[in-house]
């Protein structure tokens, strides 16, 4: 029987903490249903909505490491209410018939739930749940990156007028607290450079190609075993995820308005293990990078993958890990690394910011100016010219390196270092060269012409080279 | 003219945000001296002790910076006052003198200072002036690590009975928002290993010893000449300063009362380039390292030169700069890295601490839990067995290396790797030997065993090798 409930109204200026706590039927130290004197425990209740990896991540933490946050925070936190429609999900997880629902907007109007954390992922129902919590004036926590990609601007606006907060550290590389790092802890800083390893699977496949010689076939076929990678691994390799966690670091960190239109977006699928084989003679491994650059003229975001200097700290980053290297003006480049997925990982960053969210509740705290509402208009910048590798199969005959130089020449491309490798592929012979500062249009029309030419065979394969300094 | 003071009470139940605010004289948007009506901006007043490095790189940030900061958070810092009594540290940076002052006790009493921010390190005033400001109820932010770590327990203790906070984020890796992440990021888990290149001078020495092969004291000369070393080196190349930075991590992570005594110390003016050179053919880069683990029988806690396999994250951490490993339970290993030193970097990591401050100031939010203040008691683990590096300089005679390999087993202690290099060191042969996990005191007892041989030369060599994971 429950007689009190234990109610925080988030906006600024109607919030009390009561001495009145929820006595669940269970409460161990008062009977049910108990008005508890001052110096009671005051508990923040969660609804976590989606008891899948990330679901069960979160509630094991939330449960098993209740004592700890409270000795940690002075916090008491209990998960009141779960939302969860496959019975699969909730089997075997020991948790009290009492809290399940079939249906989210149930938990979502419950008064005992302060904080609503929902973790089903994708644009519908998500969406709609996130409005109404936030229209009822609850805190939302969230890890839905997709959903933020696309809807960030209207959900944050909707969390500004109601006066709440919307968590979403677990949306960008798992475990890692770079959002709060971004947010708070350099909140001195202008950001002008982000480099990202933000998608695990696909930095998974690189590792293993990288390591082994494989195709990427086989490699993500050894992923997909693992449980690395979903059946349908497009979203994963093909870079669409890594870009959605970028928008995310870019509105947070350039507070600009970026959208998916707006970033360029290129997965794994075609690299070849010949060029990653030719990359480390060079002293670069090819890893998918999330880079954003903020100049004079506007934002340059791209996810692609692209070669990193062996004694660069990115290029160390490898199987499921997920790092960002930001560069702020007055602190300099700092880098973040950590598991990006996984159920406890994602869990550990979701359960970070429930607790943020708790500590604002029970402190009568104004809800901070949300981090992904932006102004203005996003500024394009052209790409800037950076060093390319490219490799060319050509035919064993003399002269054919001259042709090749005075058609980079015509784009007035200079190369910087040029191998012609013994190992034949096919018949042919592959060039391998770097160029000086290159133009992206210009060596794009130089490779079209270079593939036209009698004295190559088939396309030509171009990578970026990223210098990974600010 | 100055009519109406803000003034903040850090206590809980006394706070109120009044609707009054001060105006300095050259106030844009309000005559002097007035009271602002409902809407106008509250200024949070900040107090700079200390203008030195630091204290001027916060310095330029808050006030550089302020807009942004406006922009980001919603908050109005103010630099009210500056205390410092070097006249040299004060010309040339355009201060207004109106708010210098060369008495810290008249800054702390001021009434437009709401967080004390103290920045002249070592033990005395400084201690003195944070108690007096925690006794005014003012917060404090400082990046004393020498001080926190010697007399943390009694400051924050004296923080927690007055209702105030003490911000200390830069007091570890500078510019590294470390603090916060194991603090807030990482809330919900367990920690049980750390491991981190805390000091950036001796890193730096150590990395221009690994990459020009030159002796310890020609790399300190070359750091010192370029500012990187104090004239006086001690408390940097011998481990001090990372030990101190140890103890905060630990007493933070580990919630344990750690204090000097606990930590073993050993530094890297002992380390010859020929060792550095030899872990390089093995696979490893000597580092300092500060190691802390904690285990069923307590926690173990030491600053030594180890070696660390070049393909752990940590080994590429390079230069001046820092970086900490830390494993949770729940997220796993993570790793934060930046620049460990510098004005802007650490100011970056004082400004963060001041926004966090007046955050809590403008919301009325109670003082966190004081991170630094623990219970129960210290519990020393026995050092755990690693393995370890060792060179013994031998005569080159047969049979040496079956007396060595005997030695190392009357005491228990296998071998895993073992090469003889060709290289003769004043006549005598390097045997340079890898051990499997051996006890700490066992490995120093077959070392003296062996030193003190017919077969060998002097004093052998012995480095830890840490494998780096949780």
């Amino acid at each position: 029987m429950i007689l009190a409930w234990f109610s925080v109204d988030c906006v600024r200026a109607n919030v009390v903490i009561f001495n009145i706590i929820w006595v669940p039927n269970k409460s161990i130290g008062g009977k049910s249903g108990q008005f508890l004197t001052p110096g009671g425990a005051v508990m923040i209740g969660i609804g976590i909505i989606g008891l899948g990896t990330v679901g069960t991540g979160t509630y094991r933490i939330l449960t098993e490491r209740a004592a700890l946050i409270r000795q940690k925070t002075g916090l008491d936190l209990g998960v009141v209410r779960i939302a969860e429609i496959n019975p699969r999900n909730v089997k075997g997880k020991n948790i009290d018939r009492a809290i399940l629902t079939r249906d989210a907007m149930e938990l979502i109007r419950d008064e005992r739930v302060n904080i609503v954390v929902e973790l089903i992922g994708g644009m519908k129902p998500a969406g709609d749940l996130i409005k109404a919590a936030l229209g009822l004036k609850k805190q939302v926590v969230t890890a839905n990156k997709a959903l933020l990609a696309e809807k960030g601007e209207e959900l944050f606006a909707l969390a500004k007028r109601t006066g709440c907060d919307i968590g979403f550290e677990a949306s960008v590389c798992g475990g890692i607290p770079v959002i709060r790092a971004i947010r708070d802890g350099l909140v001195g800083n202008r950001f002008t450079y982000i480099l990202g390893i933000l998608n695990g699977t696909s930095n998974y496949i690189l590792s293993r190609m990288t390591d082994e010689g494989i195709s990427f076939g086989e490699a993500l076929k050894n992923a997909q075993k693992e449980g690395y990678a979903e059946k349908d691994p497009t979203f994963d390799v093909e870079g669409i995820d890594a870009a959605h966690k970028l928008s995310l670091l870019v509105r947070l960190a350039f507070s600009s308005p970026v959208t998916m239109k707006n970033i360029t977006v290129h997965g794994i699928s075609s690299i070849d293990p010949v060029d990653i084989g030719f990359a480390r003679d060079l002293g670069y491994k090819i890893k998918l990078l999330a880079i954003a650059k903020r100049s004079a003229s506007g934002i340059e975001a791209r996810v692609e993958p692209a070669m990193l200097a062996l004694n660069h700290p990115m290029s160390s980053v490898n199987g499921v890990f997920n790092a960002v290297y930001i560069a702020g003006d007055r602190v300099g480049p700092n880098l973040f690394y950590g598991r990006g997925a996984g159920s406890e990982p994602t869990g550990s960053a979701v359960v970070s910011d429930i607790v943020d969210m708790a500590k604002k509740l029970k402190s009568n705290a104004v809800a901070s100016v949300p981090g992904l509402v932006v102004s203005g208009k996003y500024r394009e910048a052209k790409s800037s010219p950076v060093p390319y590798y490219l490799r060319v199969m050509a035919k064993d005959t003399p002269g054919v390196l001259s042709k090749i130089s005075g058609i980079l020449a015509n784009y007035k491309i200079s190369i910087s270092a040029v191998t012609q490798q013994g190992r034949k592929l096919s018949g042919h012979v592959p060039i391998v060269m770097v160029t000086h500062d290159a133009p992206e249009d210009g060596l794009k029309k130089a490779k079209r012409d270079i593939d036209n030419s009698a004295f190559t065979k088939g396309q030509s394969v171009h990578i970026r080279i990223e210098e990974g300094n600010a």
